[in-house]
């Protein structure tokens, strides 16, 4: 395990220095690179020693059989999962004919680093082969943000002492065997070399493979050219080989000493379910004419500049805990990787940075990750939504199957099918649609995109209130009611009047009704009459949202609150994850708390509550949940912050944000958790920000945390893009582009123009901290002073507190 | 399909006239024999043609893996299935090298009897030979109920027209291939070939087979013997062989006109988990030794006694209906069969008739079989019980896997094992555990057998009342509730506060105090004190039963009566049953009842209604109930009766009693429905009989459909056994064995001791009929004059009703 030990503290870096083999798998995934479209993960380029290799195409799977020992009626029959594709960035290396091998001779110096200015990963390595021969290897890779089709590497060797003949093989290698992570043969079968070679050609320093899936019949192209250097070379010779599943082209040289071999390698990568083998391999041929007009240089300088962009509209800065700040910019690199150009796919949970949850998109795309790119990046937030809404066809499928009306879209999926197994945690989720709906409302309000609501908006604020009309029903009783479905704490399942779903519902419902009224014509496209509209507002209006007298706190759902709860005391920290130690009918009829559920309803539909109503929620919740997904430490803060509980915010905030780097849940090799990366955003401008953005009104609350000296962020809204510095006792709002923009500072209202703006902040309330279950309250965040922090990144935290439950807890957390 | 065309009416045997080839799979079951330990279904002797051939060991199964796409904690890994063992009923005849098949050739006259005095499935057979030989097959066959290891057979062939040579070989043919009924190839490749040879020995007329299972390590032996005769026969020779998988005895022989061949074929059987193949084959060979020492009419006599003596303790009359007469001696027959001579082995859903539901045991076992056989046979309900004791350690190691107290017995088993794969209608479905305290409770009280109380019925209480306390809890609103789990119906999940579930909770801790007051010594050694069986009786003096005040029903579960009502109008014929056209999830959030479970509370619990709400309740639900399993219109009867809708009650008695003689749900191929078969019993007996046990009094409230003239049914009770004639207007109580015995007949006590007492009955009040869903009424029943009956029987009820659902609906019921 590599805890943090071996990450260092560089506010605009992820640095790694030494070599530890035994965290590699780890490290492929914090060094993963992806622009929304292609993911490397970040192996090695000799192939070997590696983790868990993969590379990926954003909706490129394959099928398999989803197995029931007892079957039911709508139970997806086809699963997808995440293709492990052609691996376009082994670059082998035999220094005097001994394979360059991280696992013998010797490694004299060796460091990574993902830089988040250049978008790139560069690396170096001092190696001592077993015959006592030196060489210095250096590489530098980038998937292209500017040319999506593009993977770029540059890999340098200089012989240290002495003339060395070197031998590189650069390849492409298809159906790469590695161990299957299921248990059924079924599964595993149909994963096994899944990728079926369909064409192939190699000529000079060129080749091309194209392959196809035999269940999804999806086809894929790779192709690769090199550029080779050898300064203080002599007698070069090339050749290249191509078989189904591997091109090769192997360069020797003779290089003196002073001398080097350089390779600049370009990947092309391409894929269609319906396009031919002569479009695709077209496809991927001009990718790598386009790249190789550029040339390295250039798409360093593209990458750059891009990266440049994005920072300057979404840079978010903390005085006052370098790790932090560090974390922080890791998160934003990995959320714009996971988002930027996925252009109508999904953003699976994992972006493209390993193979966990078999690569689905869940609600977590909308509601963590397009919540966060709506205010920085907000066309890759608005491409996400263009991706549900090319789905939508197959959610209306699905509710007709589930015998209801207009759209209920998956739980998880890649290509907009069902992929659930399991019904109670998956179809039961109806939540996903108002989510939906959320991030829609959310951004049409942050961006006016009135072109977006004519062409996917209406149609899916009308859909999916569609759904919740034939999901709830007036009861005899008064009020409308949504029974049986599942919130997002998945520690409990198949509740009547979740107030979060029924909340989301309510807003989904009154959304929808204002879309139509704004755009009657597409309305009228899609048969919404006055009486449907008006039934939405009945329904909204009606919406139930239980309450319990007696306690004074909202149930998570109807009877939550006469439930028993979970004795915390009874249970170890050896059994959580609970839900790998408990079986789900007793988690479900107990009172404990896997995630945010009330309390993400009090974040996004915080106007349905009032100040008390959420302190005193806050409290209730804070000792009923466990936080063993990944989706929770966030919301926490951002509540806990609204409820003035700022050095908890912080501490929750913390684990959101350093949630991989410390691989608090133990699967980090999976891949990335993308939303709770998100969330960290999402922890400090909503949290410490204060931002809401209810009905799309633009509010800000900001505070600050005792141990920080001062927090930066940018927001984009409407027309203008604006920097909000929150130090103590004043925040600054700055104009930084665009138009004027208004908003709520603590209530007050302000209209930004030309200049900055500088208001007083209100004295913190500091009430008392309130407690978690035994054992899960977040590690108590003490920042190092950025001195210290340098030399012993990331040790803070844990030192701080023997407990530490935060990094104890392993799980397989799903969403 | 067979419909009921093809049986005639017959007081005392199942008649089926005629050649029906396409419905060979159903009448395989209902001719099935069976003594509770072998079973053999209803296949020719010749083997071919055949429907699903099947000879069944109560408790021989072979384990393979249960397979989930989202595995769960607590999920059980491994499935059983009842195994088809080796086949020793065939007897293959060629005439003139001619095989004897029924679908070749002509066959002139056929027909087969199920004898419920005799205890023999009796068949004979003209058939003219593709060559134009005629001869006449006779058979009987029984599974012996004295000798339960025995099966014996008599097969005979007579020339008709001149002399003939014949060959008769008669097998022992283990792995006999079927078609799979799963889907999954796990599954599938474990039940193909299931065992494996371990010993083989044949000599002179008898041979031995010897196999094992692969996964669940059973064992088995069976072996025959034979006697042979031929008057009129020439040059006999017989040849025995013995394979892995095939023993066979060939009889060859020249029989002249008037002469036969008449084999008689003794059968032994044996499996263990434990003995050696030595000690088997000793087994099956002591089995043969028994049978030829009694010999064919020996066993036939033994057989006739034991049957006799059944029907003297347990025999309906009905006077009126002579269908009904029939398909209630046959329900009973195949009641006893099931339960008869298991002992100690489980009673599974399908007796040993067919391999539906993988030959598992449920609640059903308890709730509805043993509570018949209590009072008719009431051993065999001692035995069942002993069963379930006999599996107490793994339901408490299942309990504490499952992080609760006590015992939890699984929903779906054949060894005690969990093999329930969704859990949300298996493992929540607790109320398993109160049926089977109930029942040890009805057996206690109906026998006052104290020695089975102190050796396994406090115990079963004690554990069952200890999960019952795990299970629940008492909640700050006042009350003790029981969330989160799955009542009797089954399109409802888990749910707060099920009534069935608390009501029956309530009695099984009520039970578990009492008998540890009455056997304090066995309390002592199970560690219960003072405290913890005050705690039950605080428990159950406070359980929580929910009541809709404004619409003045019990809703079935908390706030079940707010829920949506289904669309019945809106779902046609061929919807039903529901869950193979509807997700669990649309069905669990509506109002709508698959199978009686408040209505079976008001049944069992009836001392916790009063008998307003009794009528209010009954009525509720009846427009609710679709009876998508057949373990609904037995206990619907049951209430329609002590309502006032005596014609309803009948008509449901009639479904009940015609499940399988008239294909009701369209899956009698897979076996018969033992409990809707012992709910026939009940209906008549707890019905018409009103008879009722709350707290161990027993007490009558007969009335007399308009329809019938007479019910006559016997009960045993202590240790009287006694008849009750019920007639228009008036009840006789005739003792007809044993001691005195006193009860309630409407109302008043009467103290039964040698003469027989003839009360007066009230007058029927007739209430309106209440109304079910659309379509979903049971089939009313007129009755034919017995005249008519003999001669078309069976189709009364189809022509009285053109809707007739009760027939049209075919389902995957569970239990």
């Amino acid at each position: 395990m590599t805890g943090t030990r071996g990450y260092e503290c560089s506010p605009w870096q992820l640095l790694w220095r030494g070599l530890d083999l035994s965290g590699l798998t780890q490290t492929e995934s914090t060094f993963a690179l992806s622009n929304g479209h292609i993911g490397l993960r970040g192996t090695f380029e000799e192939a070997e020693p590696r983790g868990l290799p993969g590379t990926y195409l954003n909706g490129f799977y394959e099928e398999h059989p989803l197995p029931y020992a007892e079957a039911g009626y709508g139970y997806p029959e086809a699963g997808q999962t995440v293709v492990n594709v052609t691996d376009g960035k082994i670059i082998r290396l035999l220094v005097e004919d001994e394979p360059l091998d991280l696992r013998y001779g010797h490694t004299t110096a060796h460091h990574r680093v993902l830089d988040f200015r250049s978008g790139t990963l560069r690396r170096e390595t001092n190696w001592t082969s077993p015959t006592g021969r030196r060489v210095r290897v250096r590489s530098e890779r980038l998937v292209s943000f500017t040319q999506r089709a593009v993977v770029a590497i540059r890999y340098e060797v200089e012989p240290l002492d002495g003339g060395l003949q070197l031998v590189a093989q650069s390849d492409l290698l298809a159906n790469d065997p590695i161990e299957a992570e299921t248990g059924d043969p079924r599964v595993a079968a149909a994963l096994e070399a899944p990728l079926h070679g369909e064409y192939l050609t190699a000529t000079d320093h060129r080749a091309v493979l194209v392959h196809r899936t035999s269940r999804s019949g999806l086809r894929m192209a790779a192709a690769m050219d090199h550029e080779i250097e050898a300064p203080g070379g002599s007698d070069l010779r090339t050749d290249i080989t191509v078989e189904d599943d591997l091109a090769r082209l192997t360069v020797a040289v003779d290089v003196a000493e002073g001398g080097s071999l350089r390779l600049t390698k370009y990947l092309g990568y391409g894929w269609s379910a319906q396009r031919s083998i002569p479009a695709l391999r077209s496809q991927v041929d001009a990718a790598l004419a386009g790249a190789r007009q550029t040339g390295w240089e250039g798409l360093l300088a593209e990458q750059r500049r891009f990266l440049d962009d994005f920072w300057a509209s979404a840079d978010v800065e903390i005085e006052g805990d370098p790790e932090l700040q560090q974390a922080l910019r890791f998160s934003l690199f990995h959320v714009l990787q996971a988002g930027a150009r996925g252009e109508s796919r999904a953003i699976p949970g994992k972006g493209l940075t390993g193979p966990g949850y078999d690569g689905h998109a869940f609600w977590d795309s909308e509601t963590f990750v397009a919540q966060a790119l709506t205010y920085t990046l907000p066309g890759a937030a608005g491409d996400a939504l263009r991706w549900r809404h090319s789905t939508i066809d197959k959610a209306r499928n699905r509710a007709r199957q589930l015998g209801l009306r207009g759209a209920a879209f998956p739980w998880r999926s890649i290509n907009g099918d069902e992929c659930s197994a399991y019904w109670p945690a998956g179809t039961a989720a109806f939540h996903v649609n108002a989510d939906i709906a959320d991030a829609v409302a959310r951004y049409l309000a942050a961006t006016g995109d009135a072109e977006f609501e004519r062409a996917h908006g209406t149609e899916l604020f009308v859909e999916t209130a569609r759904l919740w009309m034939s999901l709830g029903h007036h009861d005899p009783h008064g009020g409308f009611r949504i029974d049986g479905v599942t919130g997002p704490d998945e520690y409990s399942a198949i509740v009547d009047n979740n107030v979060y779903t029924n909340l989301m519902a309510q807003r989904n419902l009154l959304e929808a009704a204002a879309s139509c009224t704004r755009q009657p014509d597409v309305a009228a496209r899609l048969s919404v009459g006055r009486h449907e509209t008006a039934a939405w507002l009945a329904a909204a209006d009606a919406m139930l949202v239980p309450y319990d007298e007696l306690l004074e706190v909202h149930p998570q759902a109807e009877r939550f609150t006469e439930h028993a709860r979970w004795n915390f005391r009874a249970t170890p920290a050896s059994a959580y994850p609970l839900l790998l130690h408990f079986p789900y009918f007793d988690l479900y009829r107990k009172q404990v708390v896997k995630q945010s559920d009330l309390v993400l309803a009090m974040h996004l539909r915080g106007d349905a509550f009032t100040d008390e109503e959420k302190r005193r929620n806050f409290a209730y919740y804070e000792a009923l949940t466990v936080r063993d997904s990944s989706l929770s430490a966030a919301t926490q803060a951002v509540l806990a912050a609204e409820c003035g509980h700022l050095e908890l915010a912080y501490d929750y905030f913390a684990e959101a944000a350093l949630v991989d780097l410390r691989d608090v849940h133990g699967n980090v090799r999976n891949g990335l958790h993308i939303a709770s990366l998100a969330g960290a955003w999402i922890a400090l401008v909503a949290g410490f920000g204060g931002m809401r953005d209810h009905d799309g009104n633009l509010s800000f609350r900001p505070q600050l945390p005792p141990d920080l000296e001062r927090i930066t962020f940018h927001v984009c809204f409407r027309h203008a893009r604006f920097r909000v510095d929150v130090r103590r006792g004043e925040a600054t709002y700055t104009p930084t582009d665009g138009e004027s923009v208004s908003f709520l500072h603590h209530g007050e209202t302000v209209t930004l123009t030309g200049e900055a703006v500088t208001l007083p902040l209100p004295e913190p309330a500091d009430p008392p901290r309130p407690a978690q279950p035994e054992g899960r309250g977040p590690a108590r965040r003490r920042p190092l002073p950025a001195a210290d922090a340098g030399a012993s990144p990331g040790t803070a935290t844990d030192a701080a507190q023997g407990d530490a439950t935060g990094a104890a807890h392993r799980t397989a957390d799903d969403p």
